[in-house]
């Protein structure tokens, strides 16, 4: 199974002397694509290697180029860069917002590569990806990247309407926001179903696959301190997790639902705790 | 029209010494009600006066009861509380996250209150609310309010997936982007369209009212630097902003739907820029 997140014994700075050893270590596992992944399971590393000419490097932020459309021989952008495999692995790990372990060669040309060697420069999460003409006229699939230092660092934003960059305070928050919610058992729970909403049967089709929402049914943290796990989690569109979390509807105990027509969708390997489904109609029903 | 956030030249602190003193300068318009609003606007303000046994006071965080249910010579809580009037104006407050002006009177028990008068601590964010049985057993709608100080302050969090308090560090994440979201302009252009969506006309009806957020075409900041305008936002309900911002569809340039079938709905008063929708469509559109 492919390996998202810190590999357990390496740190952030560490110099590796070739890709050999990044992918003897499980940083990198293939010895010579840029993009490790797969567009099911998401991409969950990339060398930078100087090989694309429309990459940025801002250290914390990079804006990196997708595989592809280049002439084998020269180097040089020759054609269209398609949204397929491991770029589309890449935008996977945008909307499932699963962190991308990035790795700097010698050869990337930035203020932020290692003089000789392969650097690990930690988790960064995938902001944002988005199709535009490059240097060359060809069309790349461009990702902005962002470390999860920077987005753990104690530089927290105020609220601010319309400061210029406001939207990139607000788009920290929406990366902590989802990698955060974003857990192992609410993956899981999503698999089960498929990524179909538990109420409509509707799964999100983007560019990047399928898409839903784990909604916790008792919520977690104070003062209702719900547990994080399996059978206190829904799997939601995004339309019915909003109505769920504000009083839109609740659900009965024989998991028929009140407030709007039907029956939550179940599945035999998602046991939902219905003491947690009776919390939240407590906590929710309307009285009058 | 009712007056959200700070009022000009008051600052946090300050202390008044009646409740006439606070309605004149606008910080608590009503003389008698704990909570200022109204269901449809929303709530801007509230005092704490020690009226409620179920008030807690953490200083930043604050379990607010709402209002009625108690015997007008008593005070003792011999009632259900409904979720009407200015109930459903702090509700409201949670779902289009408006900020509420908090004041604490020196009869509110709490470390936090004033000795005499009344201290004006700034504004709250109405983070959740929920109805449970109070110390009387009757039902209670108990809101869960956190200073926009705190939410400002340097205590920025990590990425933690397990750890007890993350449902905290998510609150955060969750309320600072809402705010920063719902800008005047964007609730300017859910209004034009009643809450409705532009895809598919569906308003999403909770407890607190209708609900629909702002999608901005042309993504605001770096490298896209779209404006924040009404020409560049549309109101979408959630499934379709996830598929605007995804890939999902585009809009052409004569506002039929790619993707999806249909067009996208307007209104006279609603001008989209169609420069914005183009800049969308090349960044987005799926080649293969």
């Amino acid at each position: 199974m492919r390996k998202f997140g810190e590999i357990e014994g390496i740190s952030r700075g560490q110099i590796f002397a070739n890709r050999a050893e990044l992918a003897k270590v499980g940083i990198h596992p293939p010895t010579q694509a840029g993009i490790s992944g797969s567009s099911k399971e998401g991409a969950d590393s990339i060398v930078l290697s100087g090989g694309y000419e429309d990459d940025r490097d801002y250290g914390d932020r990079i804006l990196y180029t997708g595989a592809g459309g280049r002439d084998e021989n020269t180097g040089r952008q020759i054609a269209d860069q398609q949204l397929t495999r491991t770029n589309l692995a890449l935008a996977k790990s945008k909307l499932d917002q699963l962190p991308v372990r990035v790795t700097r060669s010698h050869k990337h040309k930035s203020e932020f590569s290692p003089k000789e060697g392969y650097c690990y420069a930690g988790l960064y999460m995938v902001e944002d990806y988005w199709r535009e003409k490059g240097i060359s006229g060809h069309y790349i699939w461009h990702y902005s990247l962002v470390s999860c230092e920077r987005l753990e660092s104690k530089e927290q934003t105020g609220i601010r309407d319309n400061s210029p960059d406001y939207k990139e305070t607000e788009r920290k928050a929406v990366v902590v926001n989802r990698i955060i919610r974003d857990s192992t058992k609410a993956k899981r729970v999503k698999e089960w179903h498929r990524y179909q909403c538990q109420v409509c049967g509707l799964a999100l089709e983007t560019s990047a696959g399928l898409y839903a929402e784990a909604a916790h049914i008792q919520p977690l943290g104070m003062p209702h301190n719900g547990p994080d796990d399996e059978s206190n989690i829904l799997c939601l569109c995004p339309n019915h997790h909003i109505l769920f979390d504000n009083g839109g509807f609740t659900i009965n105990e024989d998991l028929s639902l009140n407030g709007i027509d039907g029956d939550l969708v179940t599945t035999k390997k998602h046991k939902i705790n219905l003491n947690f489904v009776a919390y939240h109609q407590a906590h929710n029903q309307k009285i009058d």
